[in-house]
């Protein structure tokens, strides 16, 4: 079975935990308090010494960083990773534009608004920053989830659970949403696909 | 043919030149001077709305951004792309690696240490922050290149080709790379892998 080290809260690994959940693969997960600072334990960094979360542990022992290299990995061969070479291209192309400018953006602002609100003051000029880019990476899917359902192959894939971790939660980050009518219809079809959950029933399973 | 929009001494540029040609791939090149202010002029946002190097045109007029989603797009069914799942699995991390815990930090210390430097009183405290997060990421490489001749199954890889964008101007960014051996080592075996070329070289080819 795989094991997941996870932590409450974290679009990287809710993203993961969905797609495991929706391909039904069976994994055990071991929640990790990075408000604690049990990422930097010597125990836990025998485990990952990289020190972060999501981790992956695979059936046979061997192990993965990096959430979107687990969506990858993961999703090979089922239906929510595309076959045909273009389609690929432009989940490579979400993916790592989530990393490279949505996700450093969303995810921070977010964090020191909704989850560190007594942060807040002190980051106020990197929260002014971390809006601006976010709501341009919210523009950038709102312009094309206006003329398609879905991010790649008009149909739900790997591309939309990666982009879908921390855009379900870019409200809390004081994100206006009202602003990206696509992007929130967007959210609501996610929701209705087969075995969606939440990411708070999925923190607590397993 | 492939157009490459790309710019002077850009990493994630050079990633792309270095894997195009050493895949053969024909492709012609359009400089863009970003100091300049070119990526944001109403003639580049016409081709690229996201106003960013490098940016990729297909034989067929499709675009692709993001220079990692390009190496997998282009390298999928060469030498330079493992076939194994478990070895692709490394790939796709090491690659979004890159993105969020190398890059982010070896390119900005460089940028305003060897490219602008008239910036570097006002950025002295950033610039402390990337140099130990990029010295982490440095260590990381060290301890894999220590016990590896390449980054995933021990030969020369799109991984390879990733990571070098960046490590092989990390000095300019004032990171010692005395402290890594192996990292140096593997610089230099990157250095002879078939039809490599300097940075430089490529930049102004096309």
């Amino acid at each position: 079975m795989y094991t997941l080290y996870t932590t409450l809260g974290s679009g990287n690994c809710y993203k993961v935990q969905l797609l495991m959940h929706q391909l039904q693969v069976p994994f055990r997960m071991v929640q990790i308090d990075v408000l604690k600072g049990e990422t930097r334990s010597p125990e836990y960094l025998r485990i990952n010494p990289n020190g972060k979360v999501p981790f992956l542990v695979l059936p046979d022992g061997r192990t993965l960083g990096e959430s979107n290299a687990m969506l990858l990995h993961l999703a090979e061969g089922s239906d929510l990773m595309p076959q045909d070479p273009f389609e690929r291209m432009r989940v490579f192309e979400w993916l790592f534009w989530e990393q490279s400018s949505h996700e450093p953006y969303i995810s921070p602002a977010r964090f020191w608004i909704a989850i560190m609100p007594e942060g807040r003051v002190e980051k106020a000029e990197q929260i002014a920053t971390w809006h601006e880019r976010g709501n341009a990476a919210l523009q950038i899917m709102e312009k094309h989830l206006s003329r398609h359902d879905y991010l790649v192959g008009d149909r739900y894939s790997v591309a939309d659970i990666g982009l879908y971790g921390y855009t379900c939660v870019a409200q809390d980050g004081e994100f206006d949403m009202s602003a990206y009518p696509a992007v929130s219809a967007w959210l609501e079809r996610v929701k209705q696909s087969a075995d969606y959950r939440e990411m708070m029933d999925l923190a607590t399973a397993a």
